[in-house]
């Protein structure tokens, strides 16, 4: 079982040390078997804001990163790793010109969220979400989760962020 | 006075129009001068999201726009114009891009909020602030209001929003 699980570590990037770092209340073996985010939390869209974020390339995405009170608390007080409870939500949408703004300000400048794309969660349970450095990571599309092959691809991406505990987004004052 | 009165008229665009619709308490004279938010209402970065905006041209500038209770359930339930106690608020930064993100995603693409370049606000008052449409608007840099002229130009701009009570923002799912 062990060979396994140093597979499994090289699959996900560096989720031993983390799982190091939060073990589960389980056998050593279940720490490693990944645990996604499926229900849509409920009240995010009430949640403060943390900050905003642009992605071009083939994306032309926007984003509104928001946090319940226990992110928004531990962002403001640089609290890392996040406690558990932290909920952050990143909300995206198309990055789409407004024709309209564009008319008022007489020239082509302004761009905004365009239709919803989807919105990705992620949760802090350092017990739960052991195999993934305490996180547990939800993707939604129209409001259902998306497959798990998608959802296993957002640990790798984010353990690359070990200084800031797998959080990209910094606060925006 | 009623020449000084369109004079004024002239400068700020369609004041009379809206100074009609909400009238002012006081003499008819009063409601053609404008008023402006020059305190930082408190609390304001608690406040929900409305939604997210980005120009480009020569701001290079993110918006996160952010609202207070009486602005979200407006905003939601689709309530024009906005009533009484509306505060709108408008946190710009720099746009600029994350070199810490494009090398997670191995591309130029990713762009975060730089330094906080301005605070904007709309306040909803149609008996203070007859003389702008109902609204009082407010610009603040490092905290500090900038200069009566600088206030002046955000009406005549808001002006033109005729169909959306002034308000270019609209609400992000």
């Amino acid at each position: 079982m062990k060979r396994i699980s140093f597979l499994l570590v090289g699959v996900v990037g560096v989720a031993g040390a983390f799982a190091f770092r939060a073990p589960a209340s389980g056998p050593a073996d279940q720490a490693s078997v990944p645990v996604f985010v499926t229900q849509i939390p409920p009240g995010y869209r009430n949640w403060r804001l943390i900050s905003v974020a642009h992605e071009e390339g083939n994306l032309h995405s926007f984003a509104a990163v928001l946090g319940n009170d226990v992110a928004i608390q531990a962002y403001r007080e640089g609290t890392l790793p996040f406690p558990d409870g932290t909920f952050i939500a990143s909300l995206h949408y198309q990055h789409v010109p407004s024709a309209e703004n564009n008319t008022v300000f007489g020239r082509d400048q302004s761009f905004v969220p365009g239709s919803p794309t989807n919105i990705q969660f992620m949760v802090k349970d350092s017990t739960k979400y052991a195999a993934t450095g305490g996180w547990g990571f939800g993707f939604f599309i129209d409001g259902k989760p998306v497959d798990e092959a998608k959802m296993t691809s957002c640990y790798p991406c984010h353990a690359q962020e070990k200084t800031r505990d797998l959080v990209f987004t910094r606060y925006a004052p």
